[in-house]
């Protein structure tokens, strides 16, 4: 298992239309993720700023974001957060939300 | 079980100090986090800001921080950690981390 940590702006202002659609996924984004051996998966939010924390129980993360970014309604999903989210200047290439780096962890 | 978000700014400066000692926890603190009740500790670095996720599996959150908090050995660590780390202006009234809000969750 894996654990990440992520990072990404977000239009304050639209911060409550966010917490919305997260609070009513749409149950074929959930299924995805799940399929993507996704876990544990939560978002926080704080000052502008979307943290979240997820555990990758799988053994291929690149093929399964892959398979999951095809899903035509993970899409559409994505394609409205989008508009919302704010990445940070900091980011790497390739990168819509920074990835964090773990500098500790306690069982 | 309760999860729990925490932000907090770091002198960028000292981000190597303050990453060797989370490397080579005191096997005290780590023993008083346990004692606690605090599980699946971790934390992460991006642009001048800790973000913390920790699970609590006890049934009386104050208290078991308060215990913690009275520890002689983790008082000694958290004088140091707090020489480094950078509260938010935005904190709530006795926050050092901040609470952030969880805005959603899958399992």
């Amino acid at each position: 298992m894996k654990r990440y940590g992520m990072v990404i702006g977000i239009d304050k202002e639209r911060l409550n239309e966010y917490k919305t659609y997260h609070s009513e996924i749409w149950p074929e984004v959930a299924e995805a993720l799940k399929k993507a051996n996704i876990r544990n998966y939560s978002i926080y939010y704080k000052d502008g700023l979307l943290f979240s924390y997820y555990e990758y129980i799988g053994t291929d993360f690149e093929n399964d974001m892959r398979i999951m970014d095809e899903n035509e309604t993970v899409k559409k999903w994505q394609e409205i957060m989008n508009t919302v989210q704010q990445p940070l200047k900091t980011r790497k290439e390739g990168e819509w939300w920074s990835e964090m780096d773990e500098i500790f962890h306690l069982e």
